[in-house]
């Protein structure tokens, strides 16, 4: 038996950076100003609790383009390596130097925000670059170093004349790259990976005008007054915001700072957040961040992937699926927590303990934050709701800590604009839609417009009727069926009025057996029975002659499937149902038996029936034309 | 000045192989049954060229879990290696075996299908298992090697006694990845990566009847029959089918084969594909597979990344965007192609030459196959039209190439059920559609029922509609009136008819000046300015009275906004606009200038406007009820 090292071979690593580390070859910029970040915050530290006896000030991280030469220069004024330390941490490949200083400054360096997450990060500059050069001067009183690979295994280390403390590292653009000597390129991924990082950027520069200058007005002659031009200077061009809201309290914040980090979060959005969540924990885990509830409308399919990713201010993603609950990735805003697992497939993340945890306190917070809003300022929450619900509604199916939590403030609006808690609902209506068989019937519309006439028949019996028209109330309906006791959801159309809340008085019908009997022969004489169960129903006189009506289970199973009930395919298939109500009591019903010609009769029956066809939405093309023509003719 | 090599500190390689290699641990799977079948490929090859004295067999590979030993183990019957091979290959990290073997066999191999794109593939077996095994035996005359390594850079080697040729990986797996122990995880993965790798599979064994044994059926003494039970043997559970359909020549496959590749590519799908295009190029690049249309509706939103991508028959990703064009992702099947880079970003296989070509080559063949399948079987292409309509004429609208063939094969369905190519509508429309601007304009509809009045009107004066119901036509339209030369598409309610295609005579109104003006300012009085502009014209008596049409211009800029115009937000926001034209020679417009009292005027008026507004399908709600209850009225 022998025994040995598995040998690395060297030539070979380089190939295999390029090929593995990063499918994206942008992050490299992500990755060497997130070290100058971190070499700076170092120093920051260090002088902090008095291990370097230098000047802090305000140190800053330059990027520069040098296009001629085909070089990317970024520069900071961090801490700086002496010649061992460029040996230890640069040559020597996967030696996470960030790893090393926090187990040194274990808890004091905790709160100092070291990225430290992206030990391999340096070598991603030969993604795209032939050579690198790192010219760098340790804050201790060594002499600089210079450092050159040209991504073969071999390097140069020698002195160099850099006097001012910092790192400085030049990139020799290759040939297949060039598009990271492009200004626009360069400042989209600044942008993108390094807008909210906690040093200041400076990219360029640019022209404003001299604050310290003031114009002068001059008066002619003429009385004519002139205004000197204003002096302009050049600045630096910062191109992050190194204090981002979510890295404050919120009590240093005020609603135009909330409002504010929105539109810098997405300049491209006009329309204003409904309001804004502020996350901001640190036991067990830590997590920061803010939500925005955007205007969400009726659209389930709502864009996601809004919500962004970072760790420490270092842009991670904008995919959070599996941190954040699924219902609320329609939400936006940023969540920052270096405690979230990355390069791991999402089925682990799912299964990670932390990860479960940062969720669930996610959901608390939101339905926290949500039961505030309704008790502080009810009216507000209201003129939301529309634009808020499908989020709640969707929550309140997919998890049930925050089914419990909605009951409090989910609400249920009527089609007059009344809205209810479930509570105050329950307490409005139980006196009168109480059924015989002591089963609370909720009346809803899902159109104000299409089922007009049967609101108006359930109001005028003093009935409450709901408007529930997002997408995905057919499974909230059925839900709460299950979990509240002895209560049903009937939509208004579903049967006459009468049926929908029966009550135990049975309502006498005008007409006696025989008429029934021969109303009964007529009318599937001249209905088409593959169409319509034709019902012959006692009801006020002054009610509709005949109406259309769809019943609720098998409508609503059909609408759950359409928007994904899952294994209810049977369903989707079935045909429309429909009941032709027929009111025994209406003066029609007594015109249509009374009249002589069984021509007249038809004719009757059929222009009642298209009448209620109408009604339901159901008269369309050639029939609806005819109709019509027919409805010329007897006006003139 | 010193010099020296980048030094890779071996204790990090197995964390850096863990975290990086593969976000998704299940890949190991993937990779060592590559390796696998690659093992055996060469020793295929080998044998062939005269190379390997020994017998090739029909290997197959074994994958075999040890629950109680919490072991999984890959055996194959490949060529094994000597332990200085293992030395080479495996002691030596980023060593890509099937490279070197490549170079030394450069033309003889490129067609016997060695995968080898997996170099590093080996280690990703320590993102599951603690403890690694090899035991290998080559086919050449050399004792047998075992190889052990804990995940520590340490192994050892001995001698085996393993006499069978091939290679056994025994994974010892890890605690944290136990879910590779369940026989469902890893059949699950099989059908996933290896599903139609060129080397049979063994997963466990399966009971069958034995086909060598003939049931006897023996007769009583009563006459009763009994047949004995049939022989079940145990035969290996082959999870691959080795020779999918695309590896074949088109000439070998029925259309039988389609549908059973397709079935077998999406086993829970039950409807039949249209039909499919067999791709086969080996130059400039070799690519092989094959496309189903699938029935796609009026859904432009269909579930995409159904293609799967494949390597030599090793599954890839099912995400095809930027090497199949946009438009051709809502179809599905097979592309399997050795030429198409992995792990690069997406802008770069953009950008990439090859991958251009393959894009370009695959819309030739679909167009291709279009014009085939339309020039071989019209009738058959008609039949199907409404279920690809949506691809093509997403194709004709985002690739140039794409809409130049598509002239040949895109259809323009009549509202009657007629298909016409562009070239055919024009011929059959140009004499009678031709305005007296000598401009031919195209009439359509978008919906039979709602628009059902209107094609009537357009059909009683002898001219075709067209039925264009697809999501993106408005687009299309907008692209057809600017690539043909004097054409414009018009919908049957842009205006009345007589003006949508306006020729020379002038019709005469039965009205004199004082009459029209008179009509005017009565019908002024009572209609809604705000909504309806009122338009007098004389059209022939037997023509609708009252007509509310909507402008063309604006009615389809809103429409295309709504899918994606992209820069014409100012539509969106604009309020829909209807004209209310009045027939002034209709029988009805005598009526209520002959009519004395001024409320019977307006009524009359009104429910004109009723009738009007319900064939375009705009009175809802409580003026629809109203209506009905007013009918009701009537007809009593």
């Amino acid at each position: 038996m022998t025994k040995g090292n598995i040998n690395v071979s060297v030539e070979n690593i380089f190939p295999l950076i390029k090929k593995f580390l990063y499918s994206d070859h942008e992050i490299f910029l992500r990755e060497l100003v997130s070290n100058a970040t971190d070499a700076t915050l170092k120093l920051k530290h260090l002088t902090n609790v008095g291990d370097a006896k230098v000047e802090y000030g305000n140190p800053q991280i330059e990027v520069k383009i040098d296009k001629e030469g085909k070089k990317l220069h970024i520069i900071d004024q961090g801490l700086g390596m002496t010649a061992d330390e460029v040996e230890k941490y640069i040559n020597q490949v996967a030696f996470s130097g960030a790893e090393e200083f926090l187990d040194k400054y274990k808890d004091s360096a905790k709160d100092s925000g070291i990225i430290g997450h992206f030990g391999l990060g340096f070598y991603s500059a030969f993604m795209v670059a032939e050579k690198v050069e790192i010219i760098t001067k340790s804050y201790k009183d060594e002499p600089a170093a210079h450092w050159t690979c040209d991504g073969s295994p071999e390097f140069t280390l020698e002195t160099a004349d850099k006097t001012d403390r910092g790192t400085e590292i030049i990139l020799h653009i290759a040939e297949d790259s060039t598009e990271f000597l492009e200004e626009t390129r360069i400042s989209e991924l600044l942008l993108k990976y390094n807008k909210f990082m906690p040093i200041p950027i400076k990219f360029g520069t640019k022209q404003i005008n001299d604050p310290d200058f003031t114009p002068k007005t001059t008066t002619d002659k003429d009385g004519k007054e002139t205004t000197e031009p204003h002096k302009q200077i050049t600045v630096d061009n910062i191109i992050n915001n190194p204090n981002p809201a979510w890295t404050k309290q919120p009590s240093e914040l005020k609603e135009e700072d909330y409002s504010g980090f929105y539109r810098e979060l997405y300049p491209m959005q006009f329309e204003e957040p409904l309001f804004n969540i502020h996350l901001n924990v640190d036991y067990p885990f830590n997590l920061t961040g803010i939500l925005y509830f955007p205007k969400m409308g009726q659209d389930i399919n709502i864009q996601k992937d809004r919500i962004q990713l970072y760790q420490n201010q270092v842009f991670v993603t904008d995919n959070v699926e599996g941190i954040v609950p699924e219902f609320l990735t329609m939400l936006r805003g940023v969540i920052d927590s270096p405690d979230i697992p990355l390069n791991v497939s999402r089925s682990y993340l799912q299964a990670d303990g932390a990860v479960k945890k940062i969720s669930s306190y996610i959901t608390r917070k939101v339905a926290d934050k949500l039961k505030s809003l309704f008790n502080n300022n009810r009216e507000d929450f209201e003129a939301k709701w529309n634009d808020i619900k499908i989020v709640i509604e969707y929550g309140m199916l997919s998890e049930e800590k925050f089914f419990e939590k909605a009951d409090a403030f989910a609400l249920y609006p009527t089609v007059d604009g009344t809205y209810y808690t479930y509570e105050e609902l329950y307490n409005k209506i139980k006196a009168k839609q109480t059924d015989k068989d002591d089963k609370l019937v909720i009346l809803y519309a899902s159109n104000k417009d299409e089922q007009h006439s049967y609101i108006e028949a359930a109001k005028a019996k003093g009935y409450q009727v709901l408007l529930l028209d997002s997408p995905i109330v057919s499974h909230l309906m059925q839900k709460l069926e299950t979990t509240k006791d002895k209560i049903s959801f009937a939509r208004v159309d579903a049967d006459h009025i009468d049926k929908l809340i029966q009550k135990d008085d049975t309502k006498i019908s005008k007409l006696d057996d025989d008429q029934t009997k021969k109303l009964d022969t007529l009318l599937k004489e001249v209905i088409p029975s593959e169409k319509f169960t034709v019902q012959l129903e006692p009801m006020d006189s002054d009610a509709a002659p005949f109406i259309i009506t769809q019943p609720e289970f098998m409508r609503r199973m059909k609408e759950m499937q359409a928007t994904g009930g899952g294994g209810m395919n049977m369903f989707g298939n079935m045909p429309e149902m429909y009941n032709l109500v027929v009111n025994t009591n209406s003066a029609l019903v007594g015109e249509i038996l009374g009249t002589k010609t069984k021509k007249k009769q038809e004719r009757l029956i059929n222009q009642s029936l298209d009448l209620a066809r109408l009604s339901q939405g159901l008269l369309k093309g050639e029939e609806l034309t005819n109709f019509i023509k027919r409805s010329y003719e007897m006006i003139k």
